[in-house]
């Protein structure tokens, strides 16, 4: 009975995954969506985005928390359109939601949409939300084995973004564990090593972005 | 509809968390359910209490993941009786498993049964699993901003740990933030600060565990 009404439940999220899918295609934006547990520097990444060379690229953000709008405001500083989701204490967005959001955004003006996902490495997995990649961001504080007890997220990653490597020095975290994890339900994946304090790497990152966006 | 279901699931898992609670108080067991983001360092918070003096309390645990058995292993090797709970993907822990895990366990040997719950800062909120006191972890890594974006974990928590504090030098985290968030929420919860490294404030933790178990 439970798993039933879940199943029903993705279904109608993927029906209208689709309808996001048509609506982004028809106006020729690529969309990714940052999936992470919570404090992994999802909205950092993001921040870090408009403070390389990256105009060339003009996007747009919408932000998905349980509460307060604190993510959308870091955003808006960069001069940014970007719409806060709150999920009145739900652990994951659905693709209603997005849909929604996409008419607060000035949709034509757009060549990537990044949609920041609640902070949760499990519930956001199963929902689509019409994009075109996802993106795996940990951070190395968090620990290495995150592949191994969390695989689903990384099944469907595009992109592993390892964040915070900034703080290896001070914490327990074997890098080749992480990325044999990784790789050993992901093969092909692209893992990025990034710091938003030092920068290290946010170029990388960048450059992933420009690449997806041109051959969208 | 959905939130109907959502509440017929919670209704019943209240009713299982019932006998579970029954069944830890004719054994004298007091029982903690501790809850945060992955990677808060909640497994070594529980490794910490093994070597430091606790041998006066008996101690059982379970551990909640999605999938593996990294963590019950690492909790065996202190020669303590570990159940470890396998969600297959699932986001939380249910009173119906904790209720068969107890099966597994030296009932009757067990003063303080720890419950490590699935890392995930929004879902294991909702399912009581007869526990007798919730503890939220936070690590300095994550950011102070956890308890107001993710407030209903704090209304519920009896302790907050603000754990991996030998990272502050080297993070954005400003703790008297954290604590007013904390306390905006739950005016009288008490706030422990630890470091598993340099073992700063573990006395402060096994301390509250034994005061919980002799006031039971």
């Amino acid at each position: 009975m439970k798993v039933d009404i879940v199943q029903k439940v993705l279904k109608a999220n993927d029906e209208i995954a689709k309808l996001v899918k048509d609506k982004l295609k028809s106006y020729k934006m690529f969309c990714i969506n940052m999936i992470s547990a919570p404090g992994s520097g999802k909205t950092t990444l993001i921040e870090r985005i408009f403070q390389e060379d990256a105009e060339d690229m003009r996007i747009g953000v919408i932000e998905g928390d349980p509460e307060t709008t604190r993510d959308a405001e870091r955003i808006s500083k960069y001069n940014v359109p970007v719409v806060q989701i709150n999920t009145a204490g739900g652990c994951h967005l659905e693709a209603h939601l997005v849909l929604q959001a996409l008419d607060k955004l000035p949709l034509g003006e757009i060549d990537l949409l990044i949609i920041e996902n609640v902070g949760n490495l499990v519930c956001p997995v199963g929902f689509d939300l019409g994009e075109d990649a996802r993106v795996a961001v940990v951070s190395v504080s968090e620990g290495h084995d995150k592949p191994f007890k969390y695989p689903k997220l990384f099944t469907t990653a595009n992109l592993v973004i390892l964040n915070k490597i900034d703080l290896l020095p001070y914490v327990d975290f074997d890098v080749e564990e992480f990325r044999k994890g990784v790789l050993g339900i992901n093969p092909n994946v692209n893992i990025i090593h990034t710091s938003c304090r030092t920068k290290e790497g946010i170029d990388k990152w960048v450059n992933w972005l420009r690449e997806q966006v041109k051959n969208g």
